[in-house]
């Protein structure tokens, strides 16, 4: 089914919702994205895999990305859409149809911008790191995702959350001696050990940094643990596995050394890191962007793709419609007076008076 | 194949270890020895699915049970038996072929006893209660097992060891809020609230009473944890699975009571309790067998059928071939002296002179 681009914005929602899009089944999305946009001759496109960059080449001073991407976590029982008192019900209304939207109304309308556009619609953000198209792309084709600025459309209530908490998740691991229960003096409680552990958890105190006038709010959590071979066997290992969330003035490799003296003495293994992002609110297009929508600025406290932007040099925020608080959720949900401020803020912002 | 109960008591062992016998599989080997048993006419021959009761109706003062299970834990290449200086290795060699061939090889020869005998060798002691041959035949049966004593002849390393623990299996459960772990600080973790659990648990101080001149030695160990939703998300709920060997001075309720004040202020869920066996020496066919055995006592720590006994009222011991600790285990093995020392005890104690 083609994309109507000259729909309104809601509309065009509620079209990219009802194209189910769960993450390694992007194709019919990104087929009707990039048929779409080719229709639009001010601008370039190029697709790799599901993901689709489209440009405007004006040779103009500066240059923005936006970006949103196209898949969603599973189906709940939560299609079609419906729209409903001004708000549109559904998989992926709130992550983050709403803001892909808003990325191909300005891409079919801003024929004469004030700044050039690389408009960004990629598949599997909701899946492994490996898979991330903006993650793909900035590998393999970086200069295509150079720029001043950019605005990564995931939802956040239509103010800007600036920068990003970095996240890292340890398996921190005791171990004992196995020993038939009806003996355990003969043998040595892994799981009694962990209690050591996790009081180190419940005595921790959250670093709260101030940066570029931001406060951030770190935490440590165990968000698994396991151990235990049989209900008669005093076991041998347990597992706590422990995320730690780290503000953006720390390195991964700082984050690390944090969470490795707080165990001290403990076997501690690393199975997934990922930096976090400084606001770059110094930055001038940063700094006009923000002037231009005009309200206050959050800090990012979960991990998304600004971090990637960041590790190529480009500042970059989190701008769009939904909370964020109902993505993944049965009931998720948008209103549509978001999807539409956020559109009329760029509008506003990137085209010509 | 039939059983020859003629042949020596290793010998005899070596046939039934060769007659695979998983709980549930134990057919061919009960049809074996009700053939055999059968055949000799001195016994009543009985037999309830895989369990089969042979007695001897002399009309003498006492009586005694001589019990043993007839099924093992699943294969793990531990088949067939492998006798090698003086050691029979093999699945079920340990738990307890031995003691069954005992049984079967006294069932066969002893014809004039001084004392009446009841010989039953039962299915599914391996698996849950509601199998356990010796279990269904106590509810269905329970004047078959009517004797002064009983004799179960478990591995117990050709000694005896009398009574036996209880055990009480309960999960202990925390519960707390779930949030995104990014924003931490709007949840509340129940994995770190079990750290008070596993403290309690690391602070517990064993009772050992002394019952009959045997010293108990009782535990609380938890012996599974679970808890987590996903790698991203502060958990609401942890459950350590505790398990209480409670010594026989104690009933279950009594051993509940202490484990529900142990874990004050926590959602305590029973899934599991078995009552233990005092001792009983101080009956005299117990004491005559002890003095017979001319051996220490021990007290044993685990919990074994000897507990279905002291139910119905009949004192019980454990009398076995076989270093139980090697039960279940891939290198399962028992040395032949221990089976024909059981063996030579248990006739001098029954046979006339």
């Amino acid at each position: 089914m083609p994309l109507d681009l000259a729909s309104d914005v809601v509309s065009l929602t509620q079209q990219l919702v009802d194209m189910e899009s769960v993450s390694g089944a992007e194709g019919p999305i990104a087929d009707a994205v990039a048929t779409a946009l080719q229709a639009l001759p001010h601008l370039t496109v190029e697709r790799f895999g599901h993901t689709i960059v489209a440009r405007t080449s004006y040779g103009l001073p500066e240059r923005v990305v936006l970006a949103g991407h196209l898949d969603t976590v599973p189906l709940n029982d939560n299609l079609p859409s419906r729209l409903e008192d001004g708000v549109l019900h559904g998989l992926g209304t709130c992550d983050m149809k709403g803001g892909d939207a808003v990325i191909l109304r300005l891409a079919a309308t801003l024929d004469r911008p004030v700044r050039d556009i690389t408009f960004v619609l990629y598949e599997a953000e909701e899946v492994e790191a490996a898979r991330n198209g903006l993650n793909k792309l900035s590998r393999s084709h970086p200069e295509l995702l150079a720029a001043d600025f950019a605005i990564l459309m995931e939802p956040s209530n239509a103010g800007v959350e600036a920068g990003c908490q970095g996240t890292l998740r340890v398996e921190v691991r005791t171990r004992g001696e196995r020993a038939h229960s009806a003996r355990s003096w003969m043998g040595s409680n892994a799981i009694h050990a962990a209690g050591d552990v996790l009081r180190r958890l419940d005595g921790y105190e959250a670093r709260r940094p101030v940066i570029d006038g931001l406060t951030y709010h770190e935490g440590l959590n165990a968000v698994l643990i396991s151990g235990g071979v049989a209900g008669n066997v005093v076991p041998d290992e347990c597992v706590v596995t422990v995320n730690h969330r780290f503000a953006p003035d720390r390195s991964e490799a700082e984050a690390l050394a944090f969470v490795r003296e707080f165990f001290d003495g403990y076997d501690v293994t690393v199975t997934d890191s990922a930096p976090g992002a400084l606001p770059g609110l110094d930055r001038p297009a940063a700094k006009e962007f923000v002037e231009a929508v005009g309200g206050e600025v959050a800090p990012k406290f979960g991990w998304t793709d600004v971090a990637r932007f960041t590790a190529l040099g480009v500042p970059a925020v989190n701008f769009g419609p939904g909370d964020p608080t109902f993505a993944h959720k049965q009931d998720e949900h948008v209103a549509v007076s978001e999807i539409e401020h956020c559109e009329r803020v760029l509008r506003a912002w990137l085209a010509r008076d």
